[in-house]
């Protein structure tokens, strides 16, 4: 049995960190919530599921196509396919609400089955969601039903095979729906692993990583998701889209590239072709505190142009800084955080021992020059040990009634310092009812540019949560827009993007994403209403 | 006025090396040919060209777009522009075969006259040829018209500003038919160069190299010129195509990748934002002598897969390594050449002195544990200072009656022996009549691959020089498909590999491509014949 996550938070039942006893008192001081529990999970019986509606012919279809026993339609099973895991999909089935739920998850067994199940359903017109993790934060999982009746989600959970390693090209063939640590387990018998480590790195598929251009905390010294596919396969109501794999070619435009960011429009993704590197016999993580977040900003600018940037590079800014050190009771740090710019760094280095210290030593010298003080190995082992706690995090907090969620985008070294601050300006003034913590961090590091990821905290509003977080966070993406930077820098485009992709690639470039929809799923079933959607999303309500 | 290569040859009048005059011996002991010239460079006046073919319509369109000074359709222009630099192309002018010239050469002065001359142009039918260098070796600059009867040349000569330069995040906004030594020279001024040195450095423009996804002698260590693009602007008939200049994105597929690669059959690019670096402060370039090309390959993996190649690294096998000395007329080497499988192997790096020592150091150690003999710097710097000699050598080889001809390809480490092999023979076994001297070599590594580079020369069957290459060419070209290897690794497709382009997207993934030309290019009039031809290509004659 596939290991599942609970359907209204994150993780399983009893797995990842709890809040520390002094968090309610930190709430209290930072948000005015009182801290204590005032939401309780929902029982499975209480949430709302319309009755499935599967034609008897697109019934007939699937199970030929996967075997009856790999359609489902329980309540069980809908439940856990309903939605992602965003703050507004928590809020949703927190409150009861799987309306929408698929009519039924059809679960196929290879690429041959996913091309039969997508042919039954562009036949008698339904709707298919791609489901691989399940762990998008942009609605990418969300069942919109688009033009049709029925919604089929796609479960392809049944495609985690490792099919070939080629240790000599340090290339492995997966299935996509191969979690990443089954992969990194299977790769560590020859030694390997794929290194990808996204916060959901527990729950994610290969497959999801490659349709939603995931960065992974380690993209700055490992490369992001997509520079680690080799090849890609996809099965698409049209048949097979696949490229060869190849380290590097010029035969025309990159097809990976049309496949890789197409979040189930195209088709869905059945096998990669993954790039894979050696165990690590040396991780070093270490913990640095910078004068400011724009002196932090120029230090690791230096190294990223330098080619000494660390494989993981994560630069909070002062207020998450705080945050971070309060909420782990770092009470030995007070006297440094009255420095009330202070910024703290994570620095590490994963690889051979000779490879850590060849290319730790010239970056730990560039950053003392940067008057970065050393915090030594237990603040960066801090932050590796809870890397995967926010989002089992989030689930307490929402229970005492916090607003919590992220947003992230990436900008140009000239443009970075302007960008945060129209950010933060955007979810002040949004939230200024009930005033917001934001807390900001640099986490993957170019030559020309970073990303910048928000946090953002307040106290709920009981009566409209869900409308209290939409207007923040419509008014953080018009600010992302108008600042010239990117919608997203690795949460991808889902549902909740949809409306800031015409800022992003133009008119003629949707035009041009859409004809290739077109060819690839003539009928229209593939994931409706995300990325392309031509019909506004519920960002963007009526009265925009 | 700006600088033009000779119409029949490469560069300018009187520039490039000469070959040695030992040279005529070698041939003659070497390939069969007396090694006297044989044939001379054609007069302007012997060359064979149509009557321009304009309609007045047209005509007047273009010159209220660019002006009358800028269309133009004299002898002179039409020749220069009617061909690319492969060995077929040369053949062919050589001949005086210009029939299908352009029947008008357009320069525009920014995007958008571009877009101007192109809304013209498909209003009246006529086919668009975007030629920036002109260096195609795969006929991706050939006039073919098409369905139209009037092949119109856009010259993107004159959209050569430097832009923009951010000095902080290191990008330079350029116009398209910028060449890369213009580009560096401006950069110079900012301490900055972009770096990207293909062999037709002298003349190929930035645009020449993102549409046809460039490598660069340097793109092991810099990155192929497609990554070295933040962001792309694209004219085509339907409007402008432009990504946003951000570090990284995970806004849907990754539009870039469409217009990267697209070698004008979408539009015109116009302007490109770069990424680039600081002036080279050392250049540190040397020789080494393997025992064998296995063994080269076997060090150059594991370079590569530790995070060690060099900038620079190009491994020759035997017999590239036997022709390159003797050409140089390096008797000192003679002992060593007697060991029969010796392989020359140059390494390059380049950057701050700090960062060349670092980066050198280790590669270094790991080449002399492969039992790699060091030659020195002489050795790396006699094959730098010759780096761009070949398509000027190659002018001299024509004249004494020689083939001589190159092709590429990439595969993964697993595979490159065996594609090596089926390379050579297939080679081999359709020059046997006049049997070929192969050279190859290793130039671009990546952890899962590198690049192959066959160099062939032979006696000229002087009754049908083009066939006998076309033979070669189309026995090669499979030999690539069935081993599964890419057609090109940097050459891109043009006319001559659109054949085998099926093969390695297959059926689907050009229906995807056809669907965004369409797309763009409603009429079909940008550069017709290339990348997605449905034509066979002339690669492909009847009887195939």
């Amino acid at each position: 049995m596939r290991r599942e996550q609970r359907f209204w938070g994150w993780g399983e039942p009893g797995a990842g960190p709890r809040l520390p006893d002094h968090a309610a008192t930190l709430l209290r001081d930072w948000l005015g919530v009182s801290g204590a529990v005032v939401s309780a999970p929902i029982a499975e019986a209480d949430v709302r599921l319309r009755e499935p509606d599967v034609s008897v012919t697109l019934r007939a279809a699937l199970e030929r196509a996967v075997g009856a026993e790999h359609v489902r339609d329980d309540r069980a099973i809908r439940l856990l396919r309903a939605a992602g895991k965003s703050y507004l999909d928590l809020l949703a089935v927190r409150a009861g609400d799987c309306e929408d739920a698929p009519d039924v998850v059809v679960a196929p067994a290879g690429h041959a089955q996913v091309e039969a199940v997508l042919r039954a359903c562009a036949e008698d017109g339904a709707a298919v969601i791609p489901f691989g993790g399940g762990t998008s934060v942009v609605g990418g999982v969300a069942p919109e039903r688009g033009p049709f009746a029925t919604a089929v989600c796609l479960d392809l959970g049944r495609l985690d095979a490792v099919i070939d390693v080629d240790v000599r090209s340090r290339l492995v063939r997966a299935g996509a729906g191969l979690r990443l640590p089954e992969l990194d387990h299977a790769l560590a018998g020859h030694g390997l692993r794929l290194g990808h480590v996204p916060q959901s790195y527990e729950w994610a598929t290969v497959g999801g990583c490659a349709a939603t251009r995931s960065a992974g905390q380690t993209s700055t010294g490992f490369g992001r998701f997509e520079e680690l596919v080799a090849a890609v396969r996809c099965a698409t109501p049209a048949g097979e889209l696949a490229t060869l794999a190849v380290p590097a070619s010029a035969a025309g435009p990159d097809l990976r590239a049309l496949v890789l960011g197409s979040e189930g429009t195209l088709g869905a993704i059945t096998e990669l072709v993954l790039r894979v590197r050696p165990v690590a016999e040396e991780r070093r993580y270490e913990g640095w505190l910078l004068r400011s977040f724009g002196d932090g900003c120029d230090a690791l600018r230096e190294l990223a142009q330098a080619g000494l940037a660390p494989d993981i590079a994560r630069l909070s800014d002062a207020e998450e800084t705080r945050t971070t050190l309060a909420f782990a009771g770092r009470r030995g740090f007070e006297r440094v955080l009255r420095r009330r710019a202070a910024c703290l760094l994570v620095t590490g280095w994963e690889g051979a021992a000779a490879d850590v210290s060849r290319r730790r030593a010239p970056a730990a010298r560039a950053l003392r020059s940067a008057a970065a003080l050393p915090l030594g190995r237990g603040a960066g082992e801090a932050w590796r040990a809870t890397r995967f706690a926010g989002p089992h995090l989030r689930d307490a907090l929402l229970d005492r009634g916090v607003l919590v969620e992220t947003l992230e985008t990436a900008a140009t070294w000239s443009r970075l310092g302007a960008v945060r601050a129209a950010v933060r300006d955007a979810l002040a003034g949004a939230l200024a009812g009930t005033p917001p913590a934001v807390g900001c961090h640099v986490s993957h590091l170019y030559p020309d540019g970073a990303s910048l990821y928000f946090t953002v905290f307040a106290r709920q509003d009981p009566r409209d949560p869900a409308g209290q977080w939409l207007a923040a966070k419509r008014a953080a993406g018009d600010a992302i827009a108008a600042a010239g930077a990117t919608i997203t820098h690795h949460h991808a485009v889902g549902r909740d993007h949809a409306p800031w992709l015409a800022a992003e690639h133009g008119p003629l470039g949707l035009e041009v994403l859409r004809a290739a929809k077109e060819r690839c799923d003539p009928a229209g079933v593939m994931n409706p209403g995300k990325l392309l959607s031509s019909t506004k999303s519920f960002i963007n309500q009526p009265g925009d």
